[in-house]
């Protein structure tokens, strides 16, 4: 069983399928693994036995009965403590929720459930995902390091093998950077592809749900299971959900992929950036052509992604903070105090700025008949629990979170998918990641960059040293 | 001549089409009359003499040579002065304006020269499309009186047969507002059918622009040039554009229209009230299914309409206004001023409110299965210039502006269709105006609803006394 925790989705999914292996044994041992991370890793906030019980014996039966509905049927997976789920707590891992009780499903757990998947628990996340720290919780490749957030819970423990998929949100990056700094696949879909109905806000206009898992096949075959028009969430996009398994294995020969020179390549730690570009190398050794561009606007990212998340993370805590302000931790208080100050005015300013970038990022996606872009993920691998700056090696300082959000916040302000995966390693033996950044709805071609990539290397077999 | 100039633009163009008229010589006679009114009614900002001369003469010859180019063709209108046209002053009635001229033409320019219609001029607007009063202006009832705002030159010009039809802009009732008190017909589309690319804007999220005119049919032929996708408008809509004359006269029978029993029939003008209950009937009488509605969240619709559009005021003026605060009249520099001391979050608030009763106005249609919604459009009629409240029979005062925009600001909130048309007249002959709101982009079927009373009456046949 130990053998099939350890593998990927897909390999244990086969597996169930042909009744090799148990859902109800497997989510046993999932439950068991977890229970022997937490006092280490901390990665989730509660657990749901009961009910991935009750859930293991019905795939068992269906799949027995020849009921098989498709790759998570009886697969153990978990969602980020964001997400309701009736009758359970949803935390937010946060003292101001320590009462708080769904009443219905978030969308994303009626899609997993719909589709026979097992939830084992509840991950724990940054303080209403307003950071990107995940302070509860250890990185699995060494657990004196954060597993970056806000889905840091769910990067920890696909990482760490206890679970094999689990959903993230990203505001700012929080689905891709966990899944760089715990050497996972995480995608951030378009914009409005997949539903937020049930899942506790941070910032409505940048908000995105998505899975991680541990290969990109992984991440296609459980976006095919969450993506789709929900009226419940005003974002959500009336678009078709397209075939994100059926292009996977198509390689990239004649596909262009931009290499952004600015920006993104700026304040790297230079394992970043010697294991992105040689990921990018590979790609164009698989046949992809590489074209250099320039990432326009770049210097309007960072003020559009604070100045839209700041006042709407504090609309939407407005009322909280007034009844718990001393239930917040200080990092978050903070944040949404601040958010408070700001003129509508100015948020106004942000969204025009924001169309803005969105057009000038179209028009070098046409100019250059770009497929996708290929960047890092993250300007450095994980960083110690607590350390609030790095200091690179000209001198300078940066805040974490700063650093973090950099290179992910671009796919956040433009709504454009994004996948992180696996580059290698640094010499520290910490995970590195590069970004495959696509057009609106183009899932499938940014996976099928990704998956070209994956092929050629075995990242995914290399587990942390749990 | 004058008889041509004081019919409609429908059967104008019949005549010119079978050239018992010629373009040059129609467009004379309407620069002649608007000449005439100007010192009265002020209704223009500028003329565009030499370039109608010119596209009147072009489109004499294209008809000559068989060319007819549709409704339009060789049709003097003239557009609300927020619109651009290359090589005139943009001045949107302001003395901030003043030495603005436009490099390129809006897109309702585009569209209506490529039709072939001649633009005599551009009409006055209360300033920056800020009120709903256009002081500069006068009303061709009696020129004692507001002609509306903030389209109020629009208003004017086409009640005062001086040109067949005028383009207006709509925020919080700015084309159905002038229209009602003018006594012509105004529509008011679906956001987003309209480009307002090359158009000033007064409040992004709230803006509309679409044709004011004589009857009915000739703003379904108007809409029919104006309307289509155009990216250069952020807010633009990517919807088919239906076929506005086709249906224009299959009556009412089976249509079932809502009748408000809250909100709208709140504090009225009792002549106003008559007509309107009187309009109603008729269309009852017509065949059409009459229901009594409920119109939910109604108090929501004011503190949305001014939450959204102070702030978004202030921030399209925001440069401007440091520069130029002097240059301002005092009702819109203190509304500018207001709009910036609007935090963040209380904007953020309105738009979540916003779309919290716009899923509730889809609810109300839906239950009821209605086609449109009938009520009064504004609840008075023209008031004096310079007047600044209007007191109601039970002893209340209500300022002008606000009593003007209650009736006709759910529909800028919401982005549903509203067509504004005559109803009669009030004792004091002014005339009085019934509004029919219809599901999103279902244009067609308020003009045919419409057009099925206007039918049954004449009162685009009575002139004001000019």
């Amino acid at each position: 069983m130990d053998d099939l925790l350890g593998s990927d989705l897909r390999t244990v999914a086969k597996s169930l399928r042909e009744r090799k292996a148990s859902p109800v044994e497997l989510t046993r041992a999932a439950l068991a693994r977890i229970a022997g991370q937490q006092p280490k890793l901390n990665a989730f906030s509660c657990l749901t036995e009961e009910r991935a019980l009750i859930a293991a014996r019905q795939a068992e039966q269906e799949i027995a009965a020849g009921g098989w509905r498709g790759e998570l049927h009886g697969v153990p997976v978990a969602i980020k403590d964001l997400c309701d789920m009736a009758g359970v707590p949803t935390t937010a891992s946060s003292r101001v929720r320590q009462d708080h009780v769904a009443r219905t499903d978030a969308a994303v757990v009626e899609r997993l459930e719909r589709a026979g998947a097992v939830i084992v628990g509840k991950t724990h996340t940054h303080e209403f995902a307003y950071g990107a720290a995940t302070p509860t919780s250890g990185n699995p490749w060494d657990a004196t390091r954060i597993p970056g957030g806000s889905s840091g819970g769910s990067g920890a423990a696909v990482a760490a093998r206890s679970c094999f998929m689990a959903i993230g949100t990203d505001t700012g990056g929080s689905i891709r950077i966990p899944a760089a700094v715990c050497g996972i696949v995480g995608i951030k879909p378009t914009y409005g592809r997949v539903s937020r109905h049930g899942i506790t806000s941070l910032s409505w206009s940048l908000d995105h749900a998505g899975p991680m898992t541990r290969t990109v096949g992984d991440a296609a075959v459980s976006l095919a299971v969450l993506a789709g028009f929900d009226g419940r969430d005003p974002g959500s996009a009336d678009v078709p959900v397209a075939d994100y398994v059926g292009e996977l294995e198509l390689g990239v020969r004649g596909l262009r992929i931009g290499v952004p020179s600015n920006w993104f390549f700026e304040r790297l730690d230079p394992d970043v950036e010697r294991n992105a570009r040689a990921a990018i190398e590979r790609l164009s050794s698989e046949g992809a052509d590489l074209v250099d561009v320039d990432i326009p606007m770049a210097d309007k990212i960072m003020p559009i992604e604070f100045g839209l998340m700041l006042p709407e993370a504090t609309a939407y805590h407005h009322d909280m903070l007034r009844r718990h302000r001393d239930l917040y931790e200080p990092d978050v208080r903070t944040l949404l105090e601040a958010g408070a100050l700001i003129p509508a005015i100015d948020y106004i300013a942000a969204m025009r700025v924001r169309l803005q970038v969105q057009a000038a990022w179209r028009q070098m996606y046409d100019a250059h008949r770009l497929d996708a872009i290929a960047a890092p993920t993250v300007p450095l691998p994980a960083t110690a629990r607590g350390q609030a700056n790095h200091r690179w090696s000209d001198g300078t300082e940066e805040e974490v979170i700063s650093a973090y959000v950099r290179l992910s916040a671009p796919a956040n302000i433009t709504g454009l998918p994004s996948v992180a995966m696996p580059s290698g390693f640094a010499a520290s033996g910490l995970p590195t990641s590069v970004q495959v950044i696509g057009r609106p709805f183009q899932e499938a071609r940014i996976l099928r960059i990704a998956r070209a990539y994956e092929r050629t290397v075995d990242w995914a077999s290399r587990t942390p040293p749990l």
